[in-house]
C-alpha cells in the first residue's frame, strides 16, 4: 500500500473525522460511513471506468469466495462453462467450479508450457452454449499475463483480476463479471471488489449464501450485512492516491516503465533469465531465475537483509518473483536492479 | 474498540515490528504473520477457554456467512433442525437455513412477547432427531439475553454469539459450534470467529464454498486463502487488553456493574422504562423508552451533541438502545446516566 495512504490512515485511526471514534467503530449505517462508502464506489467507478449498467459490490471472502459465487450466481446444475487455464489461480477457479455440477470445458490449457505463456488469440475455440468464459488476466505465481482480452461474443466473460486490477486501463464493457481480492492493488486483505453487469444478476441458485448473492447485495449497496468497513475506507484513499498519480493511465505508464526496466536488466544480464514468453509477461509479477539455483537461498536472504522482501518464487515454481504492484515505487525497482547487479558481480 | 488498542495499532500501522511494512502488507505466509496469527489463536483459546477438541477458525463473511455455513457444514437436505426464535438475528438465521432444504422447527418463539423475553428453561421441547439446535444468546436489537445455556443432550448446540462473545464466561464444552462476527467485541468488521467441535467437521455438503467449509479451513489454519490479516492482528491486541483487565472474569465484572448501573437508573426513574423481562436483560445492549416518544429525536440529537452516539433504537422497535460492549468504559455509562438525568429534568 502507498506509504502516504498508510500514514493518513494511522493519523486518523483513533479519531475519524472528529468523531472521537475509529472508522472501524462508527455504525456502517450512520451518515458518515454511508457517505464514505458512496465516495469509494464513485471513485472506483470513475477511476476504473465502470458504466451504470454494472453494479460494484464490496464483498468478503476474497477471490476464493468468487470461485464459488460466480457459478452459484450465473449457472444452474447441468450447465456448461468454458475456462482458460494459465496457472494455479485458473486451476483453483476450475476446481471450485466443478463442485457445482457443471460441465467445465478447459478450452485452452497452458500446463504443457509449464504456465510460461498465454494462449494466442484465435488459437482456441470457445463454445457458444457456455454460460460464461472464465480466465485469469494475470497469473501471480507464473508472472504470466494476457496481452489481449478474449473475444467471447454473446457469452459473458468473467475475469479474476486480483493481481492486476487498476494497474492498466481495461474496457469494462467487454466483461460480464470482474472480481478482485483487494490485497494486491486495492488495500488490505479481507475484501473482494466485484463488478457485475446488471442483467446477469437475479438468477442465482436458491441455495446461494446471502453473502455471495449478487442481486441482494447490489440492492443493499453491499450492506445486507455489516460490510468490511475498514477495507472500503482504505480503498477510497487508495483510489484518491491513484487519481493524484494521473488515474489508471498515469499508474499504467509508471507500471510499464518499472516492469520494462526490470525485464531489460534481466534479459541483458547473463546471470539472470525470465522463462515467460515475450508477449505474456506480467507487468505486476516479474519472475526470474538465477544462473545457479544453488544460490537462491543466499539471494533471498541477502535481499531481505537489504530491505528487499518477498522475493522468493512460489514453492511450486522456485526461482524468484518480484511483485511490483501499484504501490511499489520506481525507486524500489531500481534498488532491486542495483542489488541484482551487485549480487551477480559477487557470485556470478 | 479500546482506545489503547487503536493507539497501539496507529503507531505501528506503517511500520510493523520494524519490517518497514504495514501488517496489512506483509505476506500472510511469512514467519512474522504466521506467528501473529498463532499468537491470536493461542490467546483466544486461553481467554475463552477453548479445549483442544475444538477448532478455532478466523473466517470472512460475518455471522451472516455462518447462517449459511452452519447448515452447509452440519446437515444434508431433508434433515431437521431446531431453532429458538428470540429476535431479528434468530429470524435471519432461520430464513437462511430454510434455503438448504431443511425442516426447520421453531421450538420456542418469542414473537408474541414482541421479543422482550427469552423462553424459560424447560418451557419448550427439543427434538432428539435434530441435527442441531440454534439459538442467539444475546439479541442485539431487543436487548434480550438468555440467563442460561439450553440443555440439548446429544444434539449439538449452535450459538450466534456476535453481540456477547467474551463479555462473560461461557462453558465451551456445552456447544457444538459457536460463531461471532467480530465488529462488537472482537475488532473491526469483516471477520467471523468460529469455534467448532472437531467431530462435527468433515461432513459438509459437497457444494459448500471453500471459504465456508470448516474442515479445510481448520486443516490450513484458516489460511486456505488469504485471511483477514488486519482483523487477526487486531483481535490479538484486543485479547491482550482483555488479559490485562483480568480475563473474561474481570471483563464480566465490569460489564455487569456497567449494566446494573444503567438498569437501576432506568428502573428508578419515572421518565425512563425498559420493556425486557428481568431475567432476560442483556448486559451488552440496554434498551429503554422515554415516557414521551415525541422526544426521541431530541434525545438522540442532544445526546450526539454531547458525544453520546449510536443511541437510537433499531427502526423496527424504536426507543433507545445503549450498546455497552466490552470496550465501553464505565465512565461512558456514567456519562450517559448523567445526560439522561439532565434530559429528564429539563423535559420530563
Amino acid at each position: 500500500m502507498p506509504l502516504e495512504v498508510l500514514e493518513e490512515a494511522a493519523a486518523e485511526l483513533a479519531d475519524w473525522q472528529g468523531s472521537g471514534m475509529s472508522v472501524m467503530e462508527v455504525s456502517h449505517r450512520g451518515k458518515a460511513f454511508v457517505a464514505c462508502a458512496a465516495d469509494t464506489e464513485a471513485r472506483f467507478r470513475s477511476v476504473m471506468g465502470v458504466p451504470d449498467d454494472y453494479a460494484v459490490l464490496f464483498l468478503q471472502g476474497g477471490a476464493t469466495g468468487q470461485f464459488a459465487a460466480v457459478p452459484m450466481n450465473l449457472t444452474a446444475a447441468g450447465d456448461s462453462i468454458d475456462l482458460i487455464n494459465t496457472g494455479q489461480w485458473s486451476a483453483k477457479a476450475l476446481s471450485e467450479a466443478k463442485k457445482y455440477g457443471l460441465d467445465v470445458r478447459v478450452v485452452a490449457d497452458e500446463v504443457a508450457s509449464k504456465y510460461t505463456s498465454t494462449p494466442a488469440a484465435g488459437s482456441y475455440t470457445l463454445n457458444a452454449d457456455a454460460k460464461y468464459v472464465h480466465y485469469t488476466p494475470n497469473e501471480t505465481i507464473g508472472g504470466v499475463a494476457f496481452g489481449y482480452v478474449p473475444e467471447t461474443g454473446d457469452v459473458p466473460l468473467v475475469a479474476d483480476m486480483s493481481s492486476m486490477i487498476l494497474s492498466q486501463p481495461i474496457d469494462v464493457t467487454k466483461f460480464g463479471v470482474i472480481y478482485a481480492g483487494t490485497q494486491k492493488n486495492l488495500g488490505p486483505a479481507g475484501m473482494c471488489v466485484v463488478v457485475v453487469r446488471r442483467d446477469l444478476m437475479g438468477h442465482a441458485r436458491t441455495d446461494t449464501p446471502t453473502i455471495l448473492e449478487y442481486s441482494g447485495m447490489a440492492a443493499n449497496d453491499s450492506m445486507l450485512n455489516t460490510p468490511p468497513t475498514f477495507g472500503i475506507y482504505l480503498l477510497g484513499k487508495i483510489l484518491a492516491w491513484i487519481e493524484v498519480k494521473g488515474g489508471v493511465d498515469g499508474i499504467a505508464a509508471i507500471n510499464r516503465a518499472k516492469a520494462a526496466a526490470l525485464y531489460d536488466f534481466i534479459d541483458g544480464h547473463p546471470f539472470y533469465s525470465n522463462p515467460v514468453a515475450l508477449d505474456s509477461r506480467s507487468i505486476m509479477n516479474v519472475t526470474f531465475l538465477l544462473a545457479d539455483p544453488e544460490l537462491d537461498k543466499q539471494f533471498v536472504s541477502e535481499a531481505t537483509a537489504a530491505g528487499l522482501t518477498n522475493l522468493a518464487g512460489h514453492r511450486s515454481v522456485g526461482g524468484m518473483r518480484a511483485s511490483i504492484y501499484n504501490a511499489m515505487p520506481r525507486e524500489g525497482v531500481d534498488a532491486l536492479i542495483a542489488f541484482m547487479a551487485d549480487f551477480a558481480a559477487k557470485n556470478g
